[in-house]
Order: structure tokens, then sequence, then C-alpha cells
């Protein structure tokens, strides 16, 4: 790929993705549940843009979405209403009207007071509403604990003495309508058995159910699948599939998946252009004109980002890649071995599809950067540079008001 | 106040500012230089918001500005060119060029490979440019390790002996007019003894420079004057005023101070509704409308923020209060002493006025909230919430490339 041409059309920084890739990770996750009806629901938080949501609706994916707006964008994009789950622990009145209105497949939720306030405005619409609850597995410490911690002090879900007790009152409701059971027990996931444990404990809960005639139609195994920012181990597919297939035998149920991270992480870079190299008591730094305001991931997980030069790799040595922010924390890569480096220079910070452009910001006054997309060796633009004019928009109008009195 | 008709009129989360409090705020420190020339330079990263970047215009406050964007919303706001300084680690050949244009007050250069940029870019302009230099003052370890740990790996500035060179050359360039001096030592101190010991440092320096010829006229000590989020001691202004002049005896300078946080975060809050409470495992969370979208400085730097509830104080218990965003990181405070809340209830995040909304992002495609002032007693918006339209603006018209075909 010719990318010093790319930053000369569409500037730096600039998200670049493949979507020929996206393609090839969705029939993979698809067809790993081949044995059974599946449903993949692409996790639009880890990129919402608009095109990618339309690329992935022409595969026949569905999307969950975790605010209303995320629904729109999907209903936007092409998606079908019946591919739409909304899911989230804080639902605003609004939203749960308006995915009752957009009759979408199922609201997953994640509390009782959430249960009931959806069931006053179904019965205020008239509508008996799909509903799914998220549960936590409350896997034994002693096996997981990272993640049994996790699932203790977290907000996300129920009990399952919770759920049991949802279930019922749903069942008994004329206005919800509980077709399915969720957990989603973290992300960045790298190793395939919490998930499969959490899958049979939910499975159980489920069968338990079904004897009490709540007929669950979708078993909805969450995301969290990881992938390999700096050569991790990650999880094995097949094993995956194969574990939640095995805790669902002689279930009639539809699976659902939640991938987000899985489909969109590896499959994105953000191309950025070296400003300076400066020295500061022996400490190497490559000034670049990305920042935390592009991608958060380095700053706000300590995540590491690989990042390459488009240069010859010699005389190599380390130094910390770093944004133009005013921060410490602004930095998108520490001890990184990179060649001399020019003003002008290109660097690809890779892995950053997922959790990069969507966790944009404007801070410093900076302008959201546009993104690109590869699909079939065609370059295509599908979002444009913030402008200036975008920047003040909501807030030139006021002006007038603060005019000096004379 | 009334809350509950703000909340009904503009919505949540919304932005509340008191302009009374921060025009107070800007005269204390305008006032406590009196002795002296001096420039208080708000630093606009910390809220750029137009209306209040225009009322502090009209106080004759200038502006210290981390990238062009931040200068282009300062003149529009009506400040006058050279009240504005260009800081910042990262500055584009684009934005040096600007900021010549504009004639602003001075460019802050933190390396070497800056200053000779800026020298070229000032030579095909022909122009002499008026330049600053930021020195790292080194202070100590052994008297304050915390902060001399923060400048040795850090990315800003330069050490004495680059200063040195750095304002010889520009001396001697046709193109470079170095008029001042600057350091910068950290944000949020609560101390005013590093500043005052950094001030004597720099203030030597200027001294032998002075005597090379080199007359700076402009002696800027930076920001980071510490506010108390959570009851902490702050610096006294009076000694700080008086160590940093009594640094300066007998020299003919105009002291620059660049206040952000000191001017603004007090004087902003976050107003927030109650969704849900929920209880996990015997931990109660507060599930609110507002999130890390909102104000990321919980999330980001495990930052305080007192949380009050508009309701009697009888019942209290601990709790979480969290976002709707799916993050674990997603809280806004935890072990908050609160009464019990209901749907509806209001909740005001305390001190948010700096590095709040200037930090917002769309995660989870959220919509930037309003923005409100309070200015004698009247309530005025000056920003809209942002629009679904807003939301999909640079990303909708490339929607039709991914039709499918049939």
């Amino acid at each position: 790929m010719d990318y010093q041409n790319l930053a000369n059309t569409y500037e730096t920084p600039l998200y670049i993705y493949d979507f020929n890739d996206i393609k090839s990770r969705y029939l993979e996750l698809k067809n790993s549940f081949s044995a059974r009806k599946s449903l993949i629901c692409y996790a639009v938080k880890a990129n919402s843009n608009l095109s990618l949501l339309k690329f992935l609706a022409n595969l026949g994916c569905g999307f969950d979405c975790v605010s209303f707006n995320e629904v729109k964008k999907a209903l936007l994009a092409g998606a079908k209403n019946y591919n739409i789950i909304l899911s989230g622990v804080g639902k605003r009145d609004d939203e749960i009207e308006e995915a009752i209105k957009s009759n979408i497949l199922m609201i997953n939720v994640e509390s009782k007071a959430e249960l009931l306030q959806i069931e006053k405005i179904s019965q205020n619409l008239n509508n008996k509403t799909r509903i799914s609850i998220r549960v936590n597995p409350n896997i034994d410490p002693k096996t997981h604990p990272y993640i049994s911690t996790g699932l203790k002090e977290n907000k996300f879900g129920v009990s399952i003495e919770l759920a049991k007790w949802m279930y019922l009152y749903a069942k008994k409701s004329d206005f919800l309508d509980p077709v399915g059971i969720h957990f989603h027990i973290g992300s960045q996931l790298l190793d395939e058995q919490p998930i499969i444990e959490a899958s049979k404990i939910i499975a159980d809960l489920m069968k338990s159910l079904k004897a009490l005639d709540i007929d669950i139609k979708f078993f909805d195994v969450g995301g969290g699948i990881g992938v390999d920012y700096e050569d991790e181990k990650t999880i094995n597919l097949y094993n995956y599939t194969q574990g939640i297939l095995s805790s669902l035998n002689g279930q009639d149920v539809t699976i659902v998946c939640e991938p987000g991270r899985f489909l969109v992480a590896k499959s994105g870079k953000l191309l950025t252009k070296v400003l300076y190299e400066k020295e500061n008591l022996g400490k190497r730094f490559v000034i670049v004109d990305a920042a935390m305001s592009e991608l958060l991931r380095p700053s706000l997980y300590q995540a590491f980002h690989n990042i390459k030069a488009l240069k010859p790799y010699e005389n190599l040595s380390k130094c910390d890649v770093v944004g133009p922010i005013c921060e410490s924390g602004d930095f998108l890569g520490k001890d990184i071995n990179l060649p001399n480096l020019n003003s002008g220079d290109l660097l690809l910070i890779e892995d950053s599809g997922a959790y990069g452009f969507s966790m944009a910001s404007n801070y410093n006054s900076r302008l959201k950067p546009a993104a690109i997309c590869v699909l079939d060796d065609k370059i295509q633009l599908i979002c444009k540079k913030e402008s200036f004019e975008d920047l003040i928009k909501n807030e030139v109008e006021f002006l007038g008001n603060f005019d000096e009195k004379h």
C-alpha cells in the first residue's frame, strides 16, 4: 500500500480499515457455529463507522447496540430490526420506548428496576416486549479469580437468583416476553475455558427455566473474544464454539454471539506522521501528529499497540512515541524499537480498528481524523476529517450574547 | 438554583458554569501580580467553550493555546492577537505558519528541532518570529523527587544547557526573536514551593541570558495551580505570587501566568439524572445518565469529584456512581455516601469545569451534552446539545458506496 500517497491525499492521522479482513473474520466465526442456528451481533461500540455497519449488514450480520443512537446508526446502515439487540446498564426511558417502537429482536435487561421500567413503558405502548436477561454466572473464584473478582464488584447483569425471579415475573407479565438469556464475563479474554464454564452454568439455568415453561429461544454468549496485540496466545475458536455448543446439547436455541474487538481490532491501523524527534536527559521521544484524542487505549488502559516505521529498520533504538497533547499521559507507545526518524516519516499504529475512532475526542481542540477502507484493493473514504466549523457548530451562535457593553 | 427546571429545559447530563465565580478568580490572580506588568493567559485546553473565552477576553485575559484551532477559537471569541501564546510539543508546520501570520504574542518552543523548523517557516514568510523557550528547571530530586521524576522522563521542554544554545542561536537568526522564557513543572500542584524554586532557577538563567544581550521581556511561569477537589490544602496565592515576584527583583519583565484548572474547575458542575439503583452481591450501584464520555477524569486519572444529591441526606449508604457505558471503567465516583435514590433524582458532579467538556467523546454513540452559564443570576445556553445529525455528519454520505449489488 502506498501510505505516502494516502497521507498526501487524506492527511494524517488517518484510520485505515481492511474490510476484506473483517469479512474473513466474520465468516470464520459464523461458520464455526454452523452446526446450529446462530446470529452474530457485532458490538457497535467497538467501531460504529456507518459504512462498516452497512458492510457487515450486507453479510447478514446483526448488531449489539448499547445506546439507541447505535440502533439508529445500524438501521440507517441497512440492518434488519430483527437482527438488533439493545444492551447496556443505563437505558433512558426514551431509548427503551424507541427500541420497542423499532421492534428490535430484544432488549438485554441488566437490573430488576430496568425490568419494571420496560414493563411500564411496554404497557403504555400496549406492546409485549421481547427481552433477554444478563446473568452473572458467578464462577468459583478458586478457578478463575481474575474473572470472578470482575464479576463481584461490577455494575453489569444480575445474580442467578434474581434472574430466576425476573424470568418468572416476566413470564406472568402481559407486556414482557422473556425470549433470551445472556451473559458476558469480560473483554479481551485470551482463554476460552471461563467462557465455556460460564456457558454451562447459564445453560443449566436455561434448562431449569424451560422446565418452568419459560421458553428461551436465544442463548446469548456475549463477546469478549480477545486478540493478540502483543503476540499473546488467544482463544482457540474451534474449542470456544465447540465448548459452547456442547453446553447446549438437545436445546433448540439460536446462539447469539457479540464480537466487537475480534471482528475489527486487527483490521485497523492508524497512520501518523513524525513531527519531531527530541531527547530529554537521555530519553528519546518521537513526537507524532496522532494523540490520545484519536487513540485513547494506551493512556486509558496502558494498552500496547505495535508501532511500525515505514522505512528501513537500521540504527534501532528505544523511544517513546508521544502525541502533541499537553499531558504526560499522551503517549501511543513506550520503549518501542524504531530507526532514526525525520520529520515527515510515517508510522503505523497497528491493531487499532477497535476502540480507536469510537473513543476519539476533541481534546486540545483537535479534529477527529478521516477514515478509509480497503475493499478488494479499492480504497474508499468512509469518514471525512472533521472541520473547524464542526468543532464550533454548537457554540458559535451564542457568542453575540457576550458582546461588550460600550 | 432550580436544577429540576434546568434538567427539564436543557436535558441531562448538563454542564453548568458560574461565570461570576470565574471572574472573581481571574481578578484575584490578576491583582495578586499587581506590583508588576502581568498577563494572565487562560489555558484554553481546560475548557474551550467559545462564550467562556469571550467572557475572559472581555476581562482583558490572554490565552495559552496548544493547537492552532485553539488560537482560532480565541480569535473568534474576540481575543487580541498580542494576548495569545501558542504552546505544545508537537506543532505541525501549518500551525506554525498560521500562528506567524496571525502575529500572536509568541510561540513557546519545546525542542531544538522545532526551533529550526520555526526559523525555516519564518524565513519563507520573511518574518522575525517572537519565541519563548520552555525550559526544564531540573530541580534537585532530593528536594522534590516527585517533580524531578516528572521532569526527567517527560516529553516537554528542554534542559537549561540546550536552552542556552537555543537562545544564542535564536539571537543570531534574522528570523527569530527570543522575547520570552517559560517553564511549567506540572499540573494540579498543591504546594507553591517547587514553583517558586523553579522560578528562581529560570530567573537566574534569564539574568545570564540578559548579560549576553538576549533581552527577555516575558517571564512565563506556566500554570499548574491546583484546586481542592477533596479538601486538599492548596497553594497559598499570596506566597505563590510573592515568591515569583521576589525571584525577579530588578528585572523589567512582564509576568505571564497560564492558569487553566485554577480559573474554571471549581466553577463547573455536571448535572445528571439517576436512571436506576441496583445492588450486585451486596454492592450498591447508582446508574446515572452521565458517563466517562462527558467526564473522563475519574476513569483516566482515578480523579475524585464530589457528588451531591439534590434531596434530603437521610438513610445514607455508600455507593458507586456509574454511567451507562459498557465498561467497568465507566464510573464517576466510588464509595460515595448518598441517600436512597429513585429514578429521576438529580445529582451534581462538582468541580468539573476543567477537563470535563474539553475531553468529552462520542463513545457508545453518545451525544455531547449542552452547557449553560450563570452570570449575574441570568442563565444562558452557551453550547447546544449535539444532535444525531452531528454524529453521522461526516460518515453518512459514503453509505451509498456500499449498496448491495443485486
